[in-house]
């Protein structure tokens, strides 16, 4: 390679399949080889044949990468493999796109064209679209049964890990049920007065957590925790302390994670807010950077696991758990943020946590090798403000030039929003992407809410 | 339908899918059924399964949206039948994404990440990568032969079909190799020396084809086509002459088209230079528009075809001349001007031709369903500028708010370029679905070069 790779370059680098590094850049559009399973120079008509397969599932697992649209994708790609390297996400087999609307709240005929994360993460945790801010409620809110509830109450084991916030939108929709997402803790239930305990409740959504217990619970949002909770019959405990004395394990540290035995169900709080960032670089500005790479986070709290390290532990319970049950498991991982640093105009954050994101891809992937009777899903919530323009034009956005894989200048817009606000979501059709039984029922132009019909019909819920 | 929809909507709703038309917007995601197609609740793998064809196509139908990236595609789904609707193109079972960069003339070795539609069409139209502005020619300037001439030299017949000039890139990349995309005919030949025929070149792209005569070969352009031969054994014709004179019937209109018998080879030229845009609405500017909805164009001229009828005239020429052939026919159409009206920040414009190329899917899928041996794939050359945001927001680019179909409010940004030049291309991966004998190799993610030979294979011609 002409390129001498940095650090976070190098960090990429185990996310590549070997055999990237050891072709030229254009190989495969100029030279070919029947071994690439990505080139088409060679017809894959049978193999893919063969990765149509029905049936049921014995577990699966959800990879989320919130605000991860296919321009994010490329982005990535570009940065840390090159334009013509594969991350590991790319090598799903069955690939489709889904759309990704709301509704609007006060009429639910409407759709919102640009949702959040708390209405497309009901989508596919329930199967209802709903309104932005939603958590597992209908218009009305009406409280839906999530997809890991289903699994739980079916005898499934069931897991729930980000890097935000374990009470954020994302997660939350699997493991509680609010009429919005800014109802974390007890002390924030101004907008969920139906929800609040004091009125009879359930609660907010780390109280609810605390009570559904699912087997793993990993991510940040410790603050939250900590609040009192305010009604019921844990009144005057912190949430934490609710969860302990229903019999949950607390976790804090990556070493205490690594030694925790599952053999009760296992709440991973690792940052008070969210968890730190896996890579830091240039953030965009109007009239854009200097060429750069990205760098390691040299703040980052050696003592917050990585993504992927929970991804690796919390498989490994599952798995374990389930080794003689007729049942296995659901697990719905995130990669979070990747949005939150979209809104930022942070391409090195962005990338990063989607390198690593890519890396729990890959281990998810490894065990459906060993475990073929396992879903895999890929999918992103929303679009994204990223796009990728030419090196060295003029936007009228916050724009940042990184010096990529390759060696060459990418650089990335963010114009969503007049500098320096947060950048917006966009409302495209995202990828979606599996392998295993039931694959195949995200090719083509789907719906997120398909994807709940599809993962629960794979565990022979339906 | 609470929406009175306008006639530019009433023209969209053809495109739509019946029942989407007599269900309630969230009906996908409420209330399920196992006759839509496009819906997941029930299990699609058998059906699915049976898509996945191997073998040789008789015909090869290559449906080209130039810009149409998922941003656009989704815009357009939006506008013209719903968020929950469906676009003909939806309904393609074989899905993916391939990444579309070009490389640097200076240094092929290194990736341009947002290409232009010249390096994109030569990459499915010969499987090399190339620079931004080559015509199916390597980054030394040597000619790659085409999909087009390898099947016309197989005894295929072929199609080559656009609504930009003929000699614009897309359509170009089929039928003509030079080094410069700007060498449309005998009097644009400066950055074509080599081409040239005063230097003993093959000629401008116009001259070559006249020359090459391609079966069907509609668009407009028709203005290059009056330029003079410089050089060579047709010097001092226009290249319309020089045409005629090799046996070319040059047809104008729409009923010169419509009544072409094709015992010859057909060249439409039915604009001087791209064809009249078939919507017309409000464009982007910087602070937003009021809603609005979009109308025909009524300055259209009458006398042009669409793209659908092109499509259809052009698909039964073809199919009349080979059914007692041992070969059948290979066709590219391009829907050229999504990514012109995605230049000029004009919504409305983008999503009436993305309407108008929905049409003529429609047409080659309807074509497929009787000759099933057909190879049908729909997709882009590279992503371009439009994103879908928040109603009522504001961005530092120039946005439109349009009324959809749904009677809601899409809000669309128009950011990589300071209003108000020319909006940029990005570099975002774009969606490839196929129909049909190697239809498979589309899914995951591809290369764009991926597709020559994956049609080249269908065709049995590698």
């Amino acid at each position: 390679m002409r390129f001498q790779p940095s650090p976070a370059h190098l960090l990429a680098l185990s996310v590549a399949a070997a055999a990237v590094l050891t072709v030229p850049l254009v190989a495969s559009a100029t030279s070919g080889s029947s071994a690439d399973p990505h080139s088409r120079r060679t017809d894959h008509t049978e193999s893919l044949r063969q990765q149509v397969i029905g049936g049921q599932a014995r577990n699966v697992i959800l990879l989320l990468g919130d605000g991860m649209g296919d321009s994010e994708i490329t982005i990535a790609r570009n940065y840390a493999v090159g334009a013509a390297g594969h991350l590991t996400m790319d090598s799903l087999p069955m690939s489709g796109e889904y759309t990704t609307y709301s509704v609007q709240r006060a009429d639910p005929s409407m759709p919102d064209y640009v949702p959040d994360s708390a209405a497309t993460g009901t989508a596919w945790s329930t199967g209802h679209k709903s309104y932005d801010g939603a958590i597992s409620v209908l218009p009305n809110g009406r409280p839906i049964p999530t997809l890991l509830e289903l699994a739980k109450t079916a005898g499934f084991r069931t897991g729930d890990v980000t890097t935000a916030e374990i009470e954020d939108a994302t997660p939350a929709v699997m493991s509680a049920h609010v009429t919005s997402r800014d109802c974390k803790g007890p002390a924030n239930m101004a907008a969920c007065p139906t929800n609040d305990t004091l009125n009879g409740g359930a609660g907010s959504i780390a109280e609810q957590q605390a009570v559904l217990q699912p087997d793993v619970l990993l991510g940040g949002g410790g603050a939250v925790f900590d609040q009192v909770v305010q009604g019921g019959k844990y009144a005057g405990l912190t949430v934490r302390e609710q969860a302990q004395s229903l019999g949950t394990q607390i976790v804090t540290t990556a070493d205490e994670l690594a030694t925790a035995r599952g053999d009760q169900p296992i709440l991973g709080l690792f940052a008070p807010v969210n968890m730190d960032l896996e890579w830091t670089g240039p953030l965009a500005v109007p009239g854009g950077t200097e060429p750069a790479e990205c760098t390691p986070n040299s703040d980052r709290d050696v003592d917050q696991p990585h993504l992927s390290d929970m991804t690796r532990k919390t498989i490994s319970i599952l798995d374990h758990q389930t080794r003689q049950s007729a049942n296995g498991f659901f697990l719905q991982i995130e990669g979070a943020s990747i949005d939150k640093q979209d809104h930022a105009a942070n391409p090195c954050g962005q990338i990063g946590e989607t390198v690593e994101f890519d890396r729990s891809i890959k281990i998810a992937l490894k065990y459906q090798r060993t475990h073929p009777q396992t879903l895999v899903v890929v999918t992103a919530d929303h679009g994204h403000t990223a796009q990728i323009v030419e090196a060295g034009s003029q936007t009228p956005g916050a724009t940042a030039t990184l010096i990529t894989h390759d060696g060459a200048q990418l650089e990335i817009n963010y114009a969503t929003t007049t500098y320096p606000g947060s950048q917006q979501h966009t409302g495209t059709e995202v990828r979606v992407a599996a392998k295993g039984p039931q694959a195949a029922n995200v090719l083509g132009i789907t719906d997120q809410s398909d994807l709940f019909f599809t993962m629960r019909r794979a565990l022979g819920l339906d």
